[in-house]
């Protein structure tokens, strides 16, 4: 089932709508509190969102953007119960725009999606009060209903580079809920397997945050997709074993160049790649894709709290006091990429002429 | 200290005895618990020996080899016990050291210890029985003191390796833990640290069984080494941003051509080492080389339960039911690995030549 006011994926959604536009709220799901537990949060206003965003209850890159720009709709929703003008509205939303891009550095799709939302505010700015806020509300579901498309688009895409029996691996998750419900690099593992030519998924569990263990495993079992987890140093193993024919990761940020971000440990398994001649792909929506940004040196790199690696589960894993370094992301030069995926077309090196000529569907 | 009846390290040491020898009994630290506890098991008889190396209490190449050889002097203090001359003492050890055998399959220095009791419980059985038993409890000592011998030789030959402010990245727990009490990788960096030429460690948490969040981070800090904890996949990235000097390893088995098996991710953190074009070493006792064993691909590869993948500090951390896959060790083959420091010499390519031309101390 679709949701009115958000799209959703049927299986697997970060986020949904509940009650009338004027009077209800946006609730996402706890990611940090999966696999063991379904728990929604609410997200009566735009400040939740940013925490929701910030503390990791909703992450994945294309998610984190559709977030945002509902908070943005929900604050012009509080601002315009207190009788304001579209403009006096508009006005006041510049600080949001700052609030909620200030949650999280390195993804581009937030500060894409903030861009996107705050240039139709500008263009809305003659309506009514009932009518822009309106119009900011369908900016934020059309932001996650094109996210979907784009999926669904990439997912052939995708699924087209794959041979018969294709054994792959994916890090991270970038599946339903780190999208509008569908997924990037878990999108096209959905495609390939529709398609019945994957014979096998292997999830590495993704420390600190363990998005592989908790979140594509939890999508995976429910779509039940074969499917097997691994600790993140076990897929240099399976390639040495030739039990690994691709490896497909979503990104966070690509540069003009094709250097990508994402997270921790891509790298690695790009370096492993290479060396055991595996296709390394990368799965990008365009709205990922930052001409902006030159080459992945320019990239911010997230560091989290240490205590996401001395602690797992509540539990201490390391001794009191000792330091952990734990940056959220890595970069992966375009000379270890095979090819990104969009979903205007697979773009193969030289990178910097596809991701300029790239048109969105 | 040392004690009396094992040789141990001042500050740690995986094994200790209690009380005289006729009626005391060896005891384990149980390393599952540390580092939030520091436990010590008791281990008046074989039968706890064994199960405390297959639950991996105890863990570590050198380490199970030395618990072993107690575990064939304890028995053999049970059967003295009932009366029985030495040749039947003798005799009745032959299922024991086949008990003790079972425990782990990869590590070689298990069965390496196994032999060389068992020879001397041949070359001994004309003695009395208590001299017998004697005689046994004594090769125990020896093989653990000759253990603490050659890591520190070891230590200050793979020394010599690093430059001046050395950063040095270790994977697993290689150190006082893992052996007689001083430590084959980390008993390289005890030694650099003690020479002022070690400006910091990095330290790979190690899953699925986190040795070096729990193991190796225990022991720096008690030694007051300058370290930090960094996820598996984190490695990659320092070396990236050119941040690791030196990779230094353990090992459970070399093989004649100078493959040699270690803990899972050893192999992918060789391949990132060749990538980066930064050495790779690998720390090895003697009793570690298995001339017997040609090549990597004859080495076994323990398979451990999935439960140690999806749970945590007995926290779920994947989906009820997800499979899981956990190999305990990898292969990496010797064209990866920069030299073998073993307490004879630092070993280079072509291995097969100075792996056999080796001496003991």
């Amino acid at each position: 089932m679709r949701d009115k006011y958000v799209t959703t994926h049927t299986e697997v959604s970060p986020l949904r709508w509940v009650g009338p536009r004027w009077e209800g709220q946006l609730e996402m799901l706890d990611q940090r509190r999966l696999p063991a537990e379904e728990h929604w949060l609410a997200m009566p206003t735009y400040r939740e969102v940013a925490e929701g965003i910030r503390e990791m209850a909703i992450r994945g890159a294309p998610a984190i953007g559709i977030a945002a720009a509902y908070g943005v709709a929900l604050a012009a929703r509080e601002f315009g119960a207190s009788g304001d003008k579209s403009a006096t509205i508009q006005d006041k939303l510049a600080p949001i725009y700052e609030h909620l891009a200030q949650t999280r550095p390195t993804a581009v799709n937030l500060f894409w999606a903030l861009e996107r939302i705050k240039s139709v505010a500008e263009e809305a700015r003659s309506l009514a009060p009932r009518g822009f806020i309106t119009r900011l509300f369908e900016e934020a579901r059309a932001i996650s209903a094109e996210d979907f498309a784009n999926n669904e688009a990439m997912g052939l895409l995708g699924a087209d580079l794959l041979a018969e029996g294709a054994r792959v691996l994916t890090h991270c998750n970038t599946g339903g809920l780190a999208t509008g419900g569908l997924g990037t690099a878990l999108g096209i593992i959905r495609a390939a397997h529709q398609q019945a030519k994957l014979e096998h998924v292997w999830v590495s569990e993704t420390r600190p945050y363990l998005q592989g263990a908790r979140l594509s495993a939890w999508e995976l079992q429910k779509e039940r997709i074969p499917a097997t987890l691994i600790t993140d140093s076990t897929a240099g193993y399976l390639m040495q074993q030739g039990k690994v024919d691709a490896v497909i990761v979503g990104t966070d940020r690509v540069a003009a160049n094709g250097d990508m971000a994402n997270k921790i440990g891509s790298y690695s398994l790009a370096v492993l790649c290479q060396y055991h001649d595996i296709p390394f792909y990368v799965a990008a929506p365009i709205s990922t894709i930052d001409l902006g940004t030159k080459s992945g040196a320019e990239i911010p790199i997230e560091e989290r709290p240490a205590r996401e690696v001395t602690h797992l589960a509540q539990a201490m894993i390391a001794p009191a006091g000792f330091p952990a370094k734990n940056p959220a992301f890595d970069v992966t030069p375009n000379r270890l990429i095979t090819a990104i995926v969009t979903e205007g077309g697979v773009i193969r090196a030289p990178y910097s002429k596809g991701l300029k000529a790239l048109q969105p569907l």
